[in-house]
């Protein structure tokens, strides 16, 4: 028996910088009428993730920011419990836009993709086979071009993206190198990601020292999730043609006004270097190539995820501010 | 007859920042014995490059500097006049690093090129089908990719590169806008180079809404010769998949230490756009592909150019320095 009641976390107030707990409310809507040529998704796991920021904002970003009084966008991953669609039968496993809440409606509009893996547990589908593994796996790949032997810097490295990126890049033949924060994370590059080197970028230290030491043969491709000082320090060692993957800036607290750095200009010319944005979604019709490759490493046990799961809807609305606390190790998800 | 000497324009101090006259000396050395397996070029047109003030810099650069002492780096076109070298004759017109010197001798290895255009000046040789016209070329469509009915801005627009680079667009079916500084170069973005419009930044005004008029469709390609703040303008108005070539940085005094300025990642980030640095040497390889199309071009009176020529030895110090005086109008040469 479905319930009358959907809980719903909307967006109560526009953020400026990073979301906090009194941004968002839990509310109960009625339980949507399933229509012709749709079905009704149960949420299984909600993501939680740092691109979120962008999405609550005012500021020009990507996508249309989520309205006041809106449920908070988000993939998620849920079962179907009833149907008036062709294509969607109940029981089927489904990825797609439905949303912080309960219950989801939907025409196939927002769907992502149908689980197939029944041999890997459900979360998956939203980190390391979901949005964050096919970041790393396009982002790496198409964006990053890495060649066998070149090495390869991460940021944000014991992150759900970016230790995929990592382990995705080891398996191609690089050298690999991961920047986190804290002992904790970077232990955790070192022992569970394969890293070949790992820094540590909070003490107050020398990074570019740091960086050149792990670094002897120079930087041939840099995943960057963070912006800021690491990746100042980054690209004083890049090598001729490198290539600097933009991915994320979780290092800068607000981009209005527009922060203020180093130009990287001289750096990119003298170099002759590439420095490219990378937007999952321009992929997600290549989702389907990712995927599978993606699964099958995560059979054989070449590539390894962590998952930080809160339980229940109550937990989301803090679950961004924390991500930007560094509170998680692994991808956050939150479990209903 | 041959002279017995040989005038010379030596690095006599290393510059910080823009080299000026001072820095350079005029000395005699002894004409150079033509060795088996050597020729003797006679300059006949010296190049002056915004790109100089780098190879007389200390700071990290693409090449290794010119050292104090050393007759200054240029390529240069000129006239065998003796021989002992199997592959060059007598009378041969040859493009190649002689540098700043009346004479140099030669085993082959600093030849670009031998000059086949008959048809066309021989200054040419070292603008429009030099460097500048090769820089233009691989850069434009090699790096920043133009498509149809796509908008290209260019920065010193009227200069060497950007007047070639805003009529390749042209010819690539581009729409053109031209960034230059002063009513003299802005007019001949409009009227010679062809521009479908052409925007004077020296004036104190919004740059961004003067900008914003000029591309209501946006930016897909800036060809990047400045940095600064027309850069960071510009960048406020690519579009979706945006391509920025970096090939010059000519509005930064000195990048020692590396300047400040608007963080360009989440620029890109949100674009999916990509910025690249470009140096023509990487190309010197396919300077063939290059010359000829572009000497095609000019004869069909597709690709125009502008020269400024400096009569004699005794103008090449001060020539650099006068180039970032923008004193100016096309490419800069120095006639022995």
């Amino acid at each position: 028996m479905l319930p009358k009641q959907n809980r719903q976390v909307r967006l109560k107030a526009r953020p400026e910088g990073i979301p906090q707990a009194h941004h968002f409310e839990i509310a109960a809507a009625p339980l949507p009428e399933v229509g012709e040529g749709q079905f009704l998704v149960r949420n299984r796991y909600l993501s939680v993730d740092p691109a979120m920021r962008g999405w609550v904002s005012a500021v020009a970003n990507y996508s249309k920011p989520v309205e006041i009084g809106e449920v908070m966008r988000s993939r998620d991953v849920g079962e179907v419990v009833a149907s008036r669609h062709a294509e969607y039968r109940v029981g089927d496993k489904i990825v797609g836009w439905f949303g912080w809440q309960e219950y989801a409606i939907s025409d196939g509009k927002g769907v992502i993709r149908r689980v197939e893996e029944e041999d890997i547990p459900l979360s998956a589908a939203l980190g390391v086979l979901g949005m964050n593994g096919v970041t790393a796996y396009f982002g790496l790949l198409d964006v990053g071009e890495p060649k066998a032997g070149e090495t390869v810097v991460v940021s944000t490295a014991a992150g759900a993206v970016g230790s995929a990126v990592g382990q995705i890049a080891k398996l191609k033949g690089c050298r690999t190198v991961g920047i986190a924060g804290g002992p904790e994370k970077v232990r955790l590059c070192r022992e569970e990601f394969g890293y070949d080197a790992a820094i540590d970028y909070k003490p107050e230290r020398d990074l570019d020292a740091v960086l050149a030491r792990a670094c002897p043969g120079g930087i041939d491709v840099y995943f960057d999730n963070t912006s800021g000082r690491i990746s100042d320090s980054v690209l004083r060692h890049i090598n001729k043609r490198a290539r600097i993957v933009i991915c994320g800036t979780a290092s800068l607290a607000s981009w209005d006004p527009w922060p203020i750095g180093p130009r990287v200009e001289r750096h990119l010319l003298v170099k002759s270097a590439r420095m490219e944005g990378f937007l999952v979604f321009d992929y997600e019709h290549r989702t389907g190539e990712a995927v599978p490759q993606l699964a099958q490493w995560v059979r054989e046990g070449k590539l390894r995820y962590r998952e930080d799961i809160l339980d229940g809807l109550e937990a989301a609305p803090d679950a961004i501010a924390g991500l930007y606390r560094g509170e998680n190790l692994g991808k956050r998800l939150i479990k209903l």
